[in-house]
């Protein structure tokens, strides 16, 4: 095994090559450790600084030069088994002791092997004291690469405390992994220990984000452990995994190309139907009703191979004889004929394909969708689907599906990757009138994914929320680069399935997908502004929410209730939600005192109690309302014969409108406790504003911190 | 300072006594080292061996008898600073180092004050490797003596990773403690370490919990650290803190004295009302007419200071005047009258007070109370409140409250500690057709709390599960036995408000009750068989859930799903509730694959695809029920036009009903995903027996989880 040494004028691109190269010839699948430490230091990663002394005093010199405490070991090529043949010495403090160790080591080989080359002794610094952490990166196929930092022994092996982020990372990022941890009290210094050196940690880590950045080939770097003392951080042991095999990139068009085709596909002037048919219970006849009963003004042209005319529209036996320009073309024909009708869509210049039929990659036919791809890419198509219900997009009237219409019009966009998910959103959104700019089927996604629809959400002017359901990422990559843009501008909410063991397993046998290791999506999704769902009812009810609450102007919230039960619960709910109660100033604790009986409770939750008239939550409200201190408010109702449910709700709306015209604006989200009445209430507040929910202390809690999760994201707290 | 030593012939009990006797004479509360040690080799908890040598020779003979390595320290009265004095060496491995070190420490002692008088070297076995672990106790003001155990260092400092049970333990609770930690991994063994010796470990942890349980002084106790090793744990440091303050016990009857009053209270031949007024919007004029509406058929007993006529019933001046026996007094007069009122009951030999009016410890009428308490106890009178809304118990047609009459019958019992929470109790279980036995609020619980409802619903067969909502618990202790007896024979459901800091925040200032550390309801609530609750909705919904189920009969779970994306989540949803996958048999696969497509897919979840008409709903449906290995069914449904969701309701309905009438009784859930008809399909197989929800992927499964965790704790798994 040969090793590559730098040349003094080498650049340090040429360095990496040369030592990939070695590698290579030498069919390695990782680097030696002189190799690794060749890397480190062109990456200015420290490690442990070494040297080969040929005498006695070079020895001493070269300890002296690193710092004691410093190990000595033999160098000979014919002596592998240094420790057998007492050719290591550790923990060597003084110079004296250098000097005897190094005539130790070289005696004790003498004696060990006495026709052995002696080529000197290695002097090393020695290690120890401070935090044992790890700092590495892996690859993982839909993030790509990634850098993690965790610390070291028991606590990232058996607590799996351990915090990833996409590489490179900034030093900013870099900081806040030391804050992502669970055990981040310790690197403060806990038990009378020294803190760590942060900036000299970060520097680490950003280090080895560049490295792995700037070198393909390696798959996975380990520096483990790495000592982080009160000054500086050493990496004592490197190890570094390469690949050589080269990846196929999936088609990543930059911001304009998906604008240009996804506006077209969304927002279509004409739509071909391919597959369309008159035939009741044929997905072809479903999508033209769609169409047709759905109100939609533009073109629609039946594709049918024999019919001259379908549900009153004129027929086509190939998109390709429809006259003037089609943006769109819904595929409801079976999988084996897909293939030549796109080939015609490819011909016929249409941008998009809407590709409902299954029976491509999900039932294993991965040759017949990657045909597909093949003839998307020669003809620029852009492909949604397969295996889709199709998608709506209410502003254009558009019921571009074989599901029921849909035309609660909204600002909530949502997604989904499986067809039952999408049928839940259609039937929850028209349940709870939740209006939507859009739904969107995405399936198999052999093309348009997640961040094809982040770009169109992004600059849709019709809708002010995206929440997708997904399983897998198929370029988790591109999707958190959208993600972290776009939600600097609109709040976007991701359930991810597949998040535990059970259920990746279940993703895998369902689409193929790799589900990921979970850790990583929770790190990557946050670090992307993402607001993570963490249950199908989640998803739903932000996607509902937040768009109905203002975005708060800061941290403090109050809670103002008739229950105190509820007061508790609210406030186990604003703890589970990372919602901060505030410290209730000395006036304003006055102030609302004036309003409620003496034996209410003081602070927060201001507790007005049970029996009150409509005219204490009104005046309790107006103050949280009025008070520039308060930046949002949870209403706790208790169902009285003195306020009655709709009385409540009544006086709520009353008094948030009284605000609002004053240019007053603040989310107020409310939990409604008693008989069946507080749900008319409940609907009745929030078609007005406040979003609320019966028998219920924990929703709206969680839809609040949703909208402060995102508002912290996108830098507006 | 002095120290009791043991006389031969002393008992353990007198040598305890003579500790504490002496320590309290002193004023202390804490023990010294040597009286801590005392106590420790008296209940057998491991400490390090130790001896008093006044010579070297005697140092070394000690050494060789504890083992080396050993601590050398000066025992001189006037050196108290024994470091500082060059009086203490540590980690001395020879006999010949143990007779230097004897020599030196004499010497440097004499050297550091000559006029010390030099009693001679403590020898003391040094302890070293194997883990660091905590082994602990506190006295809990609700609970009592409890006993801890955690790792030691920054897991437990840190990451908070510790772990209570109740004290006494018996050796397999102690065991299940050292599982019951986050690191608990650590202990078997990791990175080349060796196992820890559990039993050693699981006796030191027994033998603290007898101790604290015997000595009711003793009211925090501290191993820490033990060091536990591959043959043995030693505790290398003592803490005990004493307080001799009498706490005055709360009154505690026992199971019989509970029911005899719990009995009438719940299922009264006559009622009196206290207040009874015929003037609408009173309080006393709501609990008539709950009573008189609510249909029910004993007693009804207007009592009032001049009405000889209430709602048609004859009114009586005071209950002592009311002819024959009174089961249960209701009170609704103000906080004032109910002393006086009170006393009468007594003279009258009531034995239940229902006491509806607020004005007392919630609103710092501490005193009040007492006085309320005081009488009591005085007549033998069990209270329900004060600040309470009353209760229902619908087999008797019974609504003893001034809240909206409720007449579903069922098989919950709920009870709340706040009056709002019971609102919504009464609302949600309204509108969800949820049957109740009982619905009792408790407020200040001055007298009849959680354990005394447990013990009148364990023998209530009109009740099938016990759902309490609860901000503290008066008497823990109490709770936890009755709890622990009554929940092997029906679930009992908690939702333990003020979990977090904050909710325990609201909790203290709404009824003065000091919020307990959520870690320690975790553990106890689980060592006591109960299911928790995490929030309303999960109450409410287990309440709801529970009864409808049959109770599985073992841990294998399967999902038969229409739509894959629901799949995924309900596997999810299975992994966060603790359930298990089943692994498919290659049989059972292979049978299941015969009835649906090609592309379905295999293993768990069986994903029956989309498409697919009611029959093969029912066929798959109808394996999982029939096949013995399968313990529980999870449904997922995806809306379509082949097989709508009342056709897939009915079908439903139609094969478990099949499968009941051959004796086969598992637990079904169901989500259902699909337009709006879904919900009244949800509803439909929620009333037959399938616990079922709309657009909903969560609830179903946290449900079948409460069952199973009630099963398992019950031990019928």
């Amino acid at each position: 095994m040969s090793v590559a040494y730098a040349e003094p004028n080498q650049s340090p691109q040429d360095v990496v090559r040369q030592l990939l190269d070695t590698a290579k010839a030498e069919g390695r699948s990782s680097l030696t450790a002189p190799e690794a430490k060749q890397l480190c230091d062109l990456y200015e990663i420290p490690v442990p600084q070494e040297g080969l002394a040929k005498t006695a005093d070079e020895a001493v010199k070269l300890a002296q030069g690193m710092g004691f405490p410093v190990v000595l070991k033999i160098v000979s090529p014919q002596i592998l088994h240094k420790t057998e043949a007492g050719g290591v010495i550790v923990g060597v403090t003084t110079a004296e002791d250098v000097k005897a160790g190094f005539d130790t080591i070289m005696t004790r080989a003498k004696a060990y092997d006495a026709s052995a080359e002696l080529i000197g002794v290695q002097v090393q610094q020695m290690l120890k004291g401070g935090t044992e952490v790890i700092v590495g990166s892996i690859t993982d196929p839909s993030f790509g690469k990634l850098v993690a930092f965790g610390l070291g022994g028991v606590l990232v092996e058996v607590l799996k405390d351990i915090t990833f982020r996409l590489a490179p990372v900034t030093k900013e990022v870099a900081l806040s992994m030391l804050d992502g941890i669970q055990a981040a009290e310790m690197l403060k210094g806990v038990r009378g220990g020294k803190p760590v050196d942060r900036d000299a940690l970060a520097n680490v880590i950003v280090n080895v984000s560049r490295l792995v950045n700037d070198v393909p080939e390696i798959v996975e770097l380990d520096l483990n452990p790495v000592f982080a003392r009160e000054d500086g951080a050493t990496a004592a042991d490197v190890r570094v995994v390469l690949d050589f095999e080269a990846k196929t990139a999936r088609y990543r068009p930059n911001e304009e190309q998906i604008l240009a085709k996804m506006n077209r596909i969304m927002q279509p002037d004409a739509v071909a139907v391919i597959g369309a048919s008159a035939e009741d219970g044929k997905i072809g006849n479903s999508v033209m009703k769609n169409l047709i009963n759905g109100g939609y003004k533009g073109g629609i042209y039946p594709i049918h191979p024999k019919a001259d005319e379908i549900l009153g529209y004129k027929a086509y036996k190939s998109v390709k004889d429809v006259p003037g320009t089609v943006d769109v073309a819904v595929f409801a024909i079976p999988a084996k004929f897909v293939a030549g009708a796109l080939t015609e869509v490819g011909e016929k210049g249409i941008p998009g394909a809407v590709l409902i039929p299954s029976g491509f990659a999900e039932t294993g036919n991965v040759e017949g969708q990657e045909e597909l791809v093949a003839i998307a890419r020669k003809y620029d198509i852009r492909l949604m689907g397969p295996n889709i219900y199709g998608f709506y997009y209410t502003p254009k009237n558009l019921c571009a599906t074989f599901c029921t219409p849909f035309d609660v019009k909204g600002k909530a966009a949502l997604s989904s990757q499986s067809g039952g998910i999408g049928m839940a959103i259609i039937g929850f959104s028209r349940s709870t009138k939740m209006g939507v700019s859009a739904i969107v089927g995405l399936g198999n996604k052999s093309d348009i994914d997640e961040d094809d629809l982040l770009t169109f959400f992004e600059h849709d002017d019709n809708t002010q929320v995206i929440a997708i359901h997904c399983e897998d990422l198929k370029d988790g990559r591109a999707f958190a680069e959208a993600a972290k843009r776009v939600s600097q501008k609109k709040p976007v909410v991701v359930l991810k399935a597949g998040r535990t063991s059970l259920g990746a397993r279940a993703a895998s046998s369902h689409t193929g997908a790799l589900a990921g290791n979970d850790k990583i999506y929770e790190d990557v999704l946050k670090q992307s502004g993402v607001v993570r769902a963490r249950s199908l009812q989640d998803l739903l009810q932000f996607a509902r929410g937040i768009p109905v609450l203002p975005t708060p102007k800061g941290e403090n919230v109050v809670i103002i209730t008739g229950a105190g039960g509820s007061g508790v619960l609210l406030s186990d709910a604003c703890a589970d939600n990372g919602l901060s109660l505030m410290a209730m100033p000395a006036d304003l604790d006055a102030a609302f005192r004036k309003f409620i009986p003496p034996f209410g409770a003081a602070g927060n939750p201001v507790d007005i109690t049970g029996g009150e008239p409509p005219v204490t939550y009104q005046n309790t409200i107006r103050l949280g309302l009025e008070d520039e201190r308060i930046h949002a408010l949870i209403l706790g109702y208790w169902h009285t014969i003195i306020t009655p449910p709709m009385v409540f709700a009544n006086k709520v709306i009353e008094v948030v409108n009284e605000m609002k015209a004053k240019g007053i604006h603040k989310p107020v989200v409310a939990s409604l406790a008693g008989d069946v009445q507080v749900e008319e209430a409940s609907d009745f507040l929030y078609q007005n504003g406040v979003v609320a929910y019966p028998y219920n202390t924990e929703t709206p809690v969680a839809v609040l911190g949703a909208k402060y999760k995102w508002a912290r994201a996108a830098g507006l707290l």
